[in-house]
C-alpha cells in the first residue's frame, strides 16, 4: 500500500509555518506498516489544488489530505474534491445537527458560514470530529483511497486514531481476504546514554530471528538528538496475537536494555525524573515521598530547571535553582569557598562538587544535580578546551551527603552542547532515583560527526562525603 | 514566476523529522516575491524521484531541490535527476580539487565516496558550497530551472543567499528585457508588545500610499508567538533604487514604531538585550559599560535565564539568576521576608518586588527582573487564576534602588504562559536600556483565540525605593 499525503494553507507554503502534520500522519501510517511515497503541500487555490488531488488519485492508494475544512472562503478542499472527481456537493444532515450542537454545548453563536462545513462531496462517507465543528470524510477516487480531515492538530490525532487507520486495517483485511491479512503493532522505546551502533549490537539477534507461529519482528532504529529510540514492531495473523506478541518483545527488550530504556512514545526524560521523584522515598524521610530536587547550574544556564518545570506538577518535588553565571554567584549563593574557585577555576571538579553540596543545603533538598562546564564557541584553554564540561549529583543520606561526579568533552555547537550536558544530568537524577549505576556504560553519542569521549576520571562513581 | 519546492529524504516520508527545509526556502523565495506553489517530499527512490522531477518541470519555473546529494549510496539526486532528463552524469574537475582541499584544511582523510559529489549532470552549471563537501548545480528541463542544493540548514542557506537568489533574479530581469525588469527588496521588522491588528492601524496609511517614481510599497504582517511581524517589500525599476527607497521605508516605519520594534531579520529579543547590556553604561558606574543583569524566577523556572543565556557572550553581561519554585527559595536565597509571603501569598505585587530587589542585591547588579505566576495547568484560585503574572523590574541608581511591577493575565495554557512572560521581562530589559517607558502600550496579544488583559495596577511604573 503507497500512501501520499497532502496538506494545504498558504502559510505553508509561504514558509510562515513549518507544517508538522505531515510527519504527523506519516508516523501513524507507518504504525500499519503503510509507507509514504510523496508528501505534497498546495496553497488553498483550487487549481493547484486539484492538481495535486488528480496526481495522488493516480499514485496513490491512500490519501490523507490535511486542511481547508473550515468554515472561511479559503476554506475549499470539499468543494475542490468534489469538483476534481465530477460530484456534487450535498448538505449532510446529521452533520449540520452535530456542529450546531457544539456551539450550543460551547455556549457560541453559530455564524451560518459554518453551515458550510456540513457540505460534503455526493458519496463520500462522512467522518465524525468528536472535538472539532468540522466533519471529515473519505471517498474513493482513481487507485486511491482520500481521507480529508481537518488541519487542528488535535482533531486530526484524533480522527487518525478513530477513522482513519481502523478503514485502512479493514480495507487491507478485505483485499486479503477475509480475516487472513496482517494485523501490525508497534511501539517505541527512547533510550539515552548508547550510540545507535552499541544499541544495534545488544539487540541484534532479536532483529535477525525469524517469523514464528506466523509472528514477524522487526527492529527500527533512530537517533533523536541525544536519544536513540527503538522501534519494536510485529506482525501476526491477529490483532491479539500481534499486541500480546509485541507485549512480550517489549519485556523482553527492557529486560535485555535495563536503564537505558527512560521511557515509551512521547514520554520525555524530564517528565519520567517528575514522576520518579514524586514516588521516591527518600532515605532521610523514609516512606514520606516525594524526593525534593534542587540544581545549580553554570553553562547550561538555567536549560536544566527550564526542562523540570515545563512539566506540570513539577513544584510538588522541585525546590528551586541557582545559575551561577559568575564566580561571585557560585560563592555567595552556592556557598563554594573562593579558594577553591580561585585554585581550581570554576570549571573544575572540587568546584562542581561544591556546588551540588552548596545546592542540597540552601534548598533543603534530598538530591542536587551541578553542572560547570564551557558550552563555548570561545572560552577553551588548552587544557579545558571548548565542550569540557563537569557534572555532580550530591545526595543526603542518614550518615551525611554523598556525591558522585564526571568530566566530558562533548564536541559540539552550544545549543547541542546545552542539551546533551541536561540530559546526561537529568539521566543522573532518573539513575539515582531507580537505584541503578551512575556510569554511562556504553557512552558513544550518536550526532554525526560527533564522539563524545569520557574524561579522566571517567564517567564513575567517587563517592564520598563533601 | 511559480516556485515548486522538492524535499528527498526517507525520514521524511517516515515522520522521522519534520522537514523545516520547505519553509525556510519558501521563505527566502518570497522576498524575491516569488511564490511556491508546491512543496513535495518523496522518499530516497529513484522511481519516486523522477516522478516529482518530471511533474515540477512540467508546472513550475523554479524548481528548488534540497537533499539527496551527500556521499552514500543513499544520495542520488545527481544521478536520478541526469536519468529523468537524458543527461549523461560527468566528472566536474573543479569540484573534485574543492572536495580534496576541503577535507586537507578540515585534517581528514578523503573516502572514495566523497568522489562520487562531483559528479554533476552533463551541461549543468555548478554551484560551489563554501561551508561543506557538495556543490550543488543548476539546470534547465521542460519550462523549469532547477536548483539542487545539500540538505544541510546551514550550507543550503547560504547557497540560497549566494547562489540561487541571484540567478533568480537575473533569470527574472533578462525575461523582462534587459534593465527593464522589477527588482524586489524586503525586509523583516520584529515587533513585540502589539496586537496585529493594532500593528496594522498605526501603519495603514503607509501601506495604502500609491506607487511613486515607479517605486511600489507593499507591508505584509505575520505573528510568530508571542511577536508580530511587519514585513516591508519594495519593487522597483533597478536594485538602487529598491535599496534606497526600502531603506528610507524602514527608517519611517521605525519612526513611527518607536521602541515597539526590537529588532530585524532572525535577531532575537534576548541577543538585542545582551547587545543592549554589553554597550550600557549603567548609573552608578558611569561610563563604564556593561551593566550587569540578574533575573528571578518562580512561574518561567529558568526560562528567562536560559534564553539569555543562550546567546553567545552572555557571560560577560549576566550574573545568573534563582529559580525559586518553593517559598523556602524564595526567603533563603532572595531574601523575600516571611511575613510577607504568609500575608500576600508567592503570587503578589510585595513578593515580585521583594524578589526582583533581592536578586539585585544578591548578585550585585545593575539590572534584575524577577517573574511569579500561575502558568497552570492547576494551582488558580478564583482571586488568583491560572495565568495570572506578576513582574518586576529593579534598578540599581545613585540615589538607591527603584523597581517597577506590573501584572498580566495571560489566558495560554503553561508552555505559551511561559514564552509570553519571559518575552515582557526580556522587553522590559530592553526598555530599561533604552530609557524608554515599560509599559506596554498596546496590549492585545495575536494569538488566535487568546487576548490578554492588563490587571489592575495596569502595566505601569510604581517606582520608588524598595
Amino acid at each position: 500500500m503507497k500512501a501520499e499525503i497532502i496538506t494545504i494553507g498558504d502559510e505553508i507554503l509561504r514558509g510562515e509555518i513549518v507544517d508538522s502534520n505531515k510527519a504527523r500522519i506519516a508516523e501513524r501510517l507507518l504504525l500499519l506498516d503503510v509507507e509514504t511515497h510523496f508528501q505534497v503541500s498546495v496553497r488553498d487555490h483550487p487549481e493547484d489544488m486539484r492538481h495535486a488531488f488528480r496526481t495522488a488519485a493516480d499514485r496513490a492508494d491512500v490519501v490523507v489530505v490535511s486542511g481547508g475544512l473550515g468554515p472561511t472562503r479559503d476554506d475549499r478542499t470539499a468543494e475542490v474534491i468534489a469538483a476534481t472527481f465530477g460530484r456534487k456537493l450535498i448538505v449532510h444532515g446529521p452533520s449540520v445537527a452535530a456542529i450546531r450542537r457544539f456551539f450550543e454545548r460551547a455556549g457560541r453563536p453559530m455564524a451560518d458560514t459554518n453551515l458550510k462545513q456540513a457540505m460534503i462531496p455526493e458519496g463520500a462517507e462522512v467522518l465524525p470530529n468528536p472535538v472539532g465543528t468540522a466533519p471529515g470524510f473519505t471517498l474513493r477516487a482513481g487507485r486511491a483511497r482520500f481521507f480529508c480531515l481537518p488541519g487542528v492538530p488535535r482533531e486530526l490525532d484524533r480522527m487518525l486514531e478513530e477513522q482513519v487507520l481502523p478503514r485502512i486495517e479493514a480495507d487491507r483485511a478485505a483485499a486479503a481476504g477475509q480475516g487472513s491479512g496482517r494485523v501490525v503493532r508497534a511501539r517505541l522505546l527512547r533510550t539515552f546514554g548508547i550510540g545507535e551502533s552499541d544499541l544495534e549490537a545488544l539487540v541484534s539477534d532479536i532483529a535477525r530471528r525469524p517469523p514464528a507461529g506466523g509472528v514477524e519482528v522487526e527492529l527500527g532504529f533512530r537517533t533523536s538528538f541525544p536519544d536513540n529510540l527503538l522501534r519494536p514492531v510485529v506482525r501476526a495473523p491477529s490483532a491479539g496475537e500481534a499486541e500480546a506478541a509485541l507485549e512480550r518483545l517489549c519485556r523482553e527488550l527492557r529486560t535485555r536494555l535495563g536503564a537505558l530504556v527512560y521511557g515509551e512514545g512521547e514520554q520525555t526524560l524530564e517528565a519520567v525524573v517528575v514522576r520518579e521523584l514524586a514516588r521516591a522515598a527518600p532515605p532521610t524521610r523514609p516512606g514520606r515521598p516525594p524526593a525534593w530536587l534542587a540544581v545549580a547550574e553554570s553553562c547550561t544556564g538555567g536549560l536544566l530547571a527550564e526542562r523540570i518545570t515545563s512539566v506540570p506538577g513539577a513544584s510538588a518535588v522541585f525546590r528551586g535553582g541557582v545559575v551561577a553565571y559568575s564566580n561571585e554567584a557560585k560563592r555567595d549563593l552556592l556557598g563554594v569557598p573562593a579558594d577553591l574557585l580561585e585554585r581550581h577555576g570554576a570549571v573544575s571538579d572540587p568546584v562542581v562538587r561544591a556546588m551540588a553540596a552548596g545546592a542540597l543545603g540552601r534548598f533543603a533538598a534530598d538530591l542536587a544535580v551541578a553542572i560547570t562546564g564551557i558550552s563555548g564557541p570561545t572560552g577553551g584553554t588548552p587544557e579545558k578546551p571548548v565542550g569540557l564540561v563537569h557534572i555532580a549529583l550530591a545526595r543526603s543520606g542518614p550518615t551525611g551527603t554523598s556525591v558522585d561526579t564526571a568530566s566530558f568533552v562533548f564536541p559540539f555547537d552550544r545549543a547541542r552542547h546545552r542539551r546533551l550536558t541536561v540530559q546526561v544530568a537529568l539521566d543522573w537524577i532518573r539513575r539515582a532515583l531507580l537505584g541503578v549505576d551512575l556510569a554511562l556504560p556504553r557512552w558513544a553519542p550518536h550526532a554525526r560527526g560527533g564522539t563524545a569521549q569520557p574524561r579522566a576520571p571517567a564517567a564513575g562513581s567517587t563517592g564520598g562525603a563533601a
